[in-house]
């Protein structure tokens, strides 16, 4: 009773999400791959060994019969076509994010599976799966910090491509904030504005680095973001909620105390890949086992739609320098 | 190609790996059970929706044609008999600890798995699977901290039940330091002694709680252990290795931080079960794996051996109150 | 060869600012005091057993032979008139945060103090005398951290009298982030912006707390200070210096570490009198020191000018929820 | 009304005290020196530019009118001498580590003090004057922990010289942790043990290093001690008091925290000098202030010779490998 996957985009992304659906997960068998290049495709299946038809698109992937579920980890500007197919035809679809390039996009979906009558669609955000965001939310939901009041983030990487540019902070980064954010406090943002501190020396022309994004939400709470993503000495993800009765921070990652030369230290990661491994794993599982039972419950398109939509005024801010309102709909009941 | 498993004992931990095996771990199928008490496997199987068949005992399950690998999970005095059984039926056996109740027991697996030429059987020592302690070592071998010159250890309980006495401090509490130090330094034991601190408050007549146990190992590492199992606070695992160029410990649980009622505080654990819980995965994981490539890399015979003559010269020293030699044969080259 | 001190104004800062020179510090003795309410000073003079003589007011007491420095630890909107006093009688004078209750005033000081030839004023900031914040100067000082870019802050009360009114999370707590951001970074404010979180419910109709103070200097670093005076948990002041090189943060005030009750914690000060406990220490003694050489090197009356001058801006950023701009004249070269 | 100080002996630590009670603390004045090198004597005078007669030795000085108190800083086989002819002469006298070279010597000590019929002598031990190991006190006597049951410690040094042999890691090193824990725990030691480790390279023919030492007191708490005086990294005092309720740890010296090159690191002590510099202010204003109110407070000659005698029995177990008695007489009335 494996529920039979197609993965359309054999990138970095998407061969890793076949290795975990046939090598560390339970439940699942990659039976279908695609992608633009279909000699990527091939090698994929030959190194691990997959039983698995190669087909010319997503469409036809989608409209394979044994294919029980999809995973859409192709290009960004592609998901939103093959998510919308795959709500036709009734198939449960994991995708990464974006779940599509704009927020009108992402209404599509929304909408697309709302006529449906039924949840399909699972966006990527694996940071609701992370241990540390999950203690954090625990300690939240159970009062013991009191009602949330602020709360201040940082999300730093090493350094960027020189094709990283200003908006991709918002997009490409910040949207992971955007995202667990509104989980963690069960809120949505009302507007946003972004501030540019004095630039690294480690940037280049067309990426203003650091920033600093400052959120409020529709209950009040005021959150600030630093979005660094040359900082040169890690990747370093830090999230402190502050409420009425005290204050939690995420974990550090985890790592051995060393004492040696007149330091006491503990290691960082470098590599984002690491930081949230585990929570891919986590993320993934849930879509399986939400299959199983034909009830998801991992970050909806709704989720995703709030995310573009919060994302889209957070770069108007990037260009006005002013507060931009974010105005989300109400959410419809069909999300919960 | 699954590894079609059979579980001799379905207790508490038999049933947990029985659903690890089913459930979590991938290239695995629970295929027969056996318990003494045949309605507790027959729940095991029901609650667990296995499509296993139930034996009599665990020779019939081992004798069974299409059960490739066995679990001994059963009561401890029953293990080597399992075991030996296994070997001579020549399928891989994963056995929890005690591999024996004695060294001889021990001893009598090692000569069978040596004469039957090829490794079967892995002991279900955990801690050298759990990431800590893998950081750890890691950092031994790449001489981040020089020769390890001293390791000061605490293996703390919140509090034990009045049927745990003395010697079981050693045999059921120590025996996992006995594993992972041997494992950590690539080391064996020379000689041990027990040191009796005031005892607690909160222990019982039959036994002397804490405990403090040193280790001598053939290259000179000096060793101490508290044993402390009515510690109340919590289940906190400390060891700090001493090297020629610096100390590392391992890190705590992972917790988030928080600010409260004038404390800064991390949440201690107080259930052991929870603080190697990801070991007991990679470790089965790594059995089944293992079995798959047919080179079994876990602990093994030797070091169930190993921690067997290290655990009674500790009872014997706990007993004398003077230094005990212990006497460690050279390692066969068949364990490398 | 001792400095002679008199102290104006004898309240709970002036008592225990006399009972350090003459109990803790070297090289002063107080022969001088006055209060408002001259049988308190009457009674600082007994509790310490001072050899001092009680004068009328402050005039008289500056106007004194024997004293050679002047501590103005009185009623705020007193100091102005003075410290002026004090500068016009050539003597030295250590005063309290305010300068003046104006910037208007604290700009007559310098003109006096200008005017008069040679420094004469220190003002009571006591943050740069702080060990940690010591060790984060020099840090930055060193290019350890490349050039700062942004300032994380938060200054943290367990509660506040109902007397505590919105703007005075600006002028008496705020104002300490003030002087001592200046002096980390070696840098002038240019702007300011309050952002209001959602009130926390045990704040009350005249304050509106937390508040979030957004500044940006002439280099371009961005600071966010979250001032929350009511967040129960402890008196706790953060700072985290963010530059090109790498991040540092103040270090937390010394405590013991405790495993207790499933909790591994450090204990927070409740109290912000002893957050500071060791830098009054050691800003008077550096005031006294700096006479003996006829050289002041703390906080100037430039400082206590920009600190109100940045003071006034935030309360006008409160009230107009606008970016308010700093406007800071050039430092005069008689500041160095 | 100041304390009328000599000192003997001007070497290095002798410098520093001179410096301490004219520079620092209040109450004292240096008003006689001495040293077997007249010269040096003379410079201590003039660098600090006291008003202080220069004596032809401890003898005279002691005897000379106006001197109120005398601090022995000489060579430590002097101390005995200098410590019996200030109690012979009724003088308060400070005398630093050790006591005397015997525990004979120290029993002396003791036994002219008790003639003299009222405390007179204070001995060095700086430690129970650290804040760290007050708060750990205050932890044990508010029964925080419950009765202790186990104390861990290490006292590590980056390196020692040549010249410093094995016996001085008891006599030099450990004498602080004999002194500081009976006084933590205000109890008494009744044996010790020596284990020796593998050795450092980092070593010396002369020198087995590390050693740990266990003690047990009469109340059955049980003491490891790691002395590792070539541990490279840096000074580093730990101690970890295990109790019944819960552990707790002497805080890491105040350090900023710092992220950089992949590395989150406080900075460690390298230089002993640095990690009780605070102790040493606050144990030599407690002699000054003791003298004042005619009743002095800190070790006592008979804490002295506990050291010595514990000292005495550690040396032996270093050449026996045996458990060592150490054997204490009572306590007199004298010492409270």
């Amino acid at each position: 009773m494996k529920v039979r996957v197609g993965v359309i985009g054999t990138g970095a992304i998407g061969a890793d999400h076949a290795r975990r659906l046939s090598k560390v997960l339970v439940g699942a068998e990659v039976v279908a791959l695609t992608d633009v290049n279909r000699e990527n495709a091939e090698k994929v299946k030959a190194n691990l060994g997959l039983n698995a038809e190669i087909y010319g698109d997503g469409h036809e992937l989608i409209a394979a019969g044994d294919v029980d579920a999809v995973l859409v980890t192709s290009w960004g500007p592609t998901h939103e076509e093959y998510v919308l197919a795959a709500i036709e035809a009734g198939k449960y679809v994991f995708c990464e994010k974006p779940l599509a390039t704009t927020a009108e996009g992402c209404r599509k979906i929304v909408d697309a599976e709302i006529a449906h009558g039924k949840r399909l669609v699972q966006v990527g955000f694996m940071r609701p799966y992370d241990a540390g965001y999950r203690l954090l939310k625990q300690a939240i939901d159970d009062g013991e910090l009191g009602e949330p009041l602020m709360v201040h983030c940082a999300h730093r990487n090493p350094e960027v491509p020189e094709a990283y540019i200003t908006p991709m902070a918002i997009q490409d980064t910040l949207v992971h904030e955007l995202d667990v954010l509104r989980w963690l406090l069960d809120d949505d943002y009302v507007s946003a504005q972004v501030i540019f501190p004095r630039t690294t020396k480690y940037s280049h022309s067309k990426l203003a680095d650091p920033q600093i994004v400052l959120l409020e939400t529709a209950k009040g709470v005021r959150i600030d973001v630093e979005v660094f993503v040359n900082c040169k000495y890690g990747y370093d993800i830090q999230c402190s909620v502050v409420g009425e009765e005290g204050v939690a921070n995420l974990p550090e990652p985890v790592s051995i105390t060393t004492r040696k030369e007149a330091k006491l230290s503990q290691t960082l990661l470098t590599d984002w890949k690491k930081r949230f491994i585990d929570a891919y794993d986590v993320e993934l599982q849930d879509f399986i086992d939400g299959i199983k039972v034909r009830e998801l419950t991992g970050p909806t398109s709704w989720d995703g739609f709030a995310a573009a939509v919060a994302s889209d005024a957070c770069v108007k801010a990037q260009e006005t320098g002013q507060v931009e309102a974010i105005n989300m709909p109400p959410r419809p009941p069909f999300y919960g």
